[in-house]
């Protein structure tokens, strides 16, 4: 059984786990005070363009988005995402847990829109509704979309002229900037929003996300939220160093551009045996369309998720590519699904 | 300028005001714990026909909405409601700043059914997504309609199968028992839901909501929630006054009864000269589609919401009667709606 | 029986009664946008001689606690209060609902003293910890004593100084405003606190507590916290025309005088029988320590509450003392107390 | 420099590091669902005697906390502690942020006592008061003292007939079982308390706190509540991995038995140099007191905390150990603290 059930199947890259080893019975200060982190911090700065950001280290994602939300509204106060958001969907109500709406709209192709997000301003005008105050974007998004450089641009303008903070949530954002049509730079990304992230977990590393905080706003006593919510690490360090690798001779964004190349693999192959998607996809998450019989052929030997049962006789899976996926499975996918399409 | 904008613009009927006055120096214990709250504690659970009910009163419908809500799930628990829900959308996020996610379906004419519960619960299916634990639906609705005995029954039979709560906001019950289309008793309300509540404001009173907790379940220890949430009304002894007065010879259906004769009136004159409603509601809210300079002219010399400004040059406005609405200014209404539609 | 139990336990003043009965067929706009609210904030403005506070009215004295606490302080922050402080023992924890901490200090006599503030802060000092925000006092104390002007200013001084609101708790502040030994205005309350309230409930009220915020960085917005608690009441106009009266002819600070001069006669009456106090208070709330088997007779005919259960055969009861106490109770109970200490 | 300052400024214990090196690339489901974690579950139910126990990985302490008593508590309900327990000093709040009071009890020596649970729960009787519902004690304690067989049975009686749930913070656990004057097992542990944890943190992992959950009201859908706090770790095996180390040929206690004896070589150094401590601690936490300048002289060499700044010259500090504590480093803080206390 080869698994494309998601991109956190496997452990670390090798250089990660080696870093962590040489330096194992070093002493280290707690909670991100040490060394490592400092200079992961200064890595990143670098590497972003802003010598100004506040740089925070977190183990997972949702504790990442739960901790910026919380700390950036008042109570009354809302995020606007498009539906498929992962806050709205996939982390058990964790913003609600901290006391704010989600303010979930259409989009398209799995992207919030302008549109979506003046819709939402307009249906909430007095102290009986709630406020909207921010705005979360994923990118690469949960459809395996991405937000180009012109469509990122015009959310921020419009965030910035209607007093929004923006939050861009990359958990994925290397594979949106690996991927082929992509016309970000993470410089881009750093300048366009107020806060955003730089995923360890689903890139390469045994876990992290590395917060980025740019709009003065969100940056004082930030990390007694992050302590409050239980997300302030005993040896912080594990996460600076995961940092520190990841940023070395490039290895985050070749890790990324393995993950696109082994989806582009599967994509290809399953285009050219005459297979559609749900989403427009060019990351490393794809959401083919397959006969239901096909469907359950394919699961006596590849791990994957079924998106959306369907009513028709077809159901949308999704493949998920990582930094680790071999090339030999992606194409013994591709000859499993011909032999079972004939 | 005469007000259509809600039903409660007006103080109280007077038998309860005399009531208050004619006690008003008379010692009572705090908190509830008086005499009248006893009675009139009684007094309900004789007309809903379960002796077996708690009752609490409580000052206004949101806090009654958070407490029962935030009393009746686990944290990581959601309420299911239509899109229009009062929860949803005119209580400023009460219900997430208890830590709960509202999970809004579309429903019809404002109206929850049995599908849109059924898809909700479809739609969440792990521990990475929030858990369905309770369906909220008022009678009458957000859009003036209500429930049929039918509709009511079929979602309970479902909630009992699904293992949901079953909370009915009764803000404007009178006027849903005393529509003309309407097939059920209050008595049904008791039976049929696991919580409800009696509205006053709306009714009749100067405030006050009369809770009526029949699942065991909801009932241990409700009162600290109710102090907790500031709604532990200190000279409590004033609601339960009022719900002595408003079940004493019928008034409570005898007001909500004049405010949908007043509706009545204005319906059918409206109907009459043409014009049609974005909902067909049957109780004290009506919704007419007018053109927007027939609405222009109307302000002059009326007070009502625009519930929908439309793009084609009409627009759906908001008409509320009351126990107190005269029908004078009904005709009066009329009368102006008929000069400026000639 | 007769009960000296609380403040609360009569209905309004005549003239609060007369004037809601008086204008209760009035059309009204809800939710405190009223004419009668507005008046009434202007009354106040000019009273406390501050034209640029914010004055919101809410129902009861909880609600205001939670609102204004949870409104002023971000998800890590605490509040510092006396160990007696009613937000740390008698409001079911609803600080801690909004999320926040009560650092409990010892105090003296029911008081916070700078002391105790700079404790607290030097507890805290970093994001392993609370961060101490906002300080709560209340006047009259819950232990019926009251601040002098100095040690206001004391408290004051030091906030400025650690950059702490000041809150002061007022639901009981006519008493401690015409208590013999005060010596602070209305007006010196204002000046000298962030936020602060003129308690109505316990003042010949029906109900409400006027909101006085000075403070620029707790004013914006914050009708949406008050709606989004449940405390927005829809009849709105009935707290205005309560405070309307309560600032006309000094009505407020006489009902207040009236309750400290019946709480004198009960002072100089139980000392002149050789009984000492557990609180040196000087306003409407009295805490006498009586042997047990005295306050078992006292008890046949008097209601009042056991403050503090005692081992040596001795307690201490709190009697408290309203506008509406009448002298001639007082007296009754000065004789039983005569006659059950021969 | 070497460090004495907490015992989490080291990695991992080489064969933990060794086997996730190992398994790094082998493909695991996500969130805890894996085969490592299974194992590791089971063998810590055997370890424990108790095969009914549900156990849960979670990364931290404060997470592990607040997921806890945030599932066992109602909104209004209270978690009883010592006041210098790690919920209420050390964790920025966490525990109100989920909405509920924390009653820190005075305690003697660092460990509460059923007489502090008596008079917490003497203390609050009715619903405007918070209701305590659980008692939280850790072992070792925060002072690094240890409950007895004795006193954990009197506490866990008391829970019992009083209905509170009894919570064992374990993350120093392994000292305190294998402390010299320890007469508890890990099995009396299980038996003893309806929740516990074994940390993994302090006690050679990487991170990590083995959450095991007897009492049944406790178990329904956790699963949740970990996933909405952000510590549903998404490479839930490297937990599993970590667990099934040290509980594999008594690694964890054989680290925590190292801790403990470099402890006992600095308390009978320092006890034999004439100083005393501040509380009577037999585990891998020391709290000696020194004058201020010998303090001073130390901390050249010697990382560690400050406890309490002494106001006559002489402070308390904080000296821990781990299981990578060197014995050499103790000698020499011996060596040095003779030098500079001639």
């Amino acid at each position: 059984m080869y698994s494309f059930n998601n991109d956190y199947s496997e452990g670390a890259h090798p250089k990660i786990l080696e870093a962590i080893t040489r330096t194992n019975l070093d002493q280290n200060s707690g909670y991100g005070t040490d060394g490592h982190c400092t200079r992961a911090r200064e890595i990143i700065r670098r590497e972003i363009g802003r010598e100004d950001a506040d740089i925070h280290f977190i183990v997972g994602g949702t504790q990442t988005n739960l901790i910026t939300i919380g700390t950036a509204l008042k109570p009354w106060q809302a995020v606007i995402c498009v539906a498929q958001g992962h806050i709205n969907v996939h982390e058990t109500g964790a913003i609600e847990a901290t006391g704010h709406k989600v303010l979930a709209m259409p989009g398209k192709d799995g992207k919030l829109t302008p549109a979506d997000i003046t819709q939402a301003l307009n249906l909430h005008t007095d102290e009986h509704m709630v406020q909207p105050k921010m705005v979360y974007i994923s990118n690469s998004t949960e459809l395996g979309t991405q937000y180009s450089k012109a469509e990122l641009e015009a959310i921020r303008s419009l965030c910035k002229e209607k007093d929004l903070y923006l939050f861009l949530d990359g958990a994925r954002l290397g594979s949106a900037l690996t991927s082929e049509v992509n016309d970000l730079t993470i410089k881009d990304i750093a300048a366009l929003t107020d806060v955003f992230y730089i995923g360890g977990t689903k890139a390469g590393a045994l876990f992290g996300e590395a917060l980025v905080i740019s709009h003065p706003d969100l940056k004082p006593d930030f990390r007694f939220m992050i302590k409050q919510r239980g997300a302030l690490l005993a040896k912080g360090w594990l996460l600076g160093i995961q940092y520190e690798e990841l940023f070395t001779d490039n290895l985050y964004y070749d890790l990324a551009s393995h993950a696109n190349a082994m989806a582009d693999i599967l994509r290809k192959g399953i285009s050219g045996l005459g297979y559609s998607f749900a989403a427009p996809s060019l990351t490393n998450q794809l959401f083919p369309i397959f006969p239901d019989e096909v469907i359950e052929t394919l699961q006596k030997d590849f791990v994957f998720s079924i998106q959306e049962k369907g009513t028709n006789g077809h159901s949308v899976i999704r493949l998920v590519t990582s930094w680790a996926t071999k090339e030999d499975a992606c194409r013994q996918f591709l000859d499993a699904l011909k032999t079972c399409s004939m």
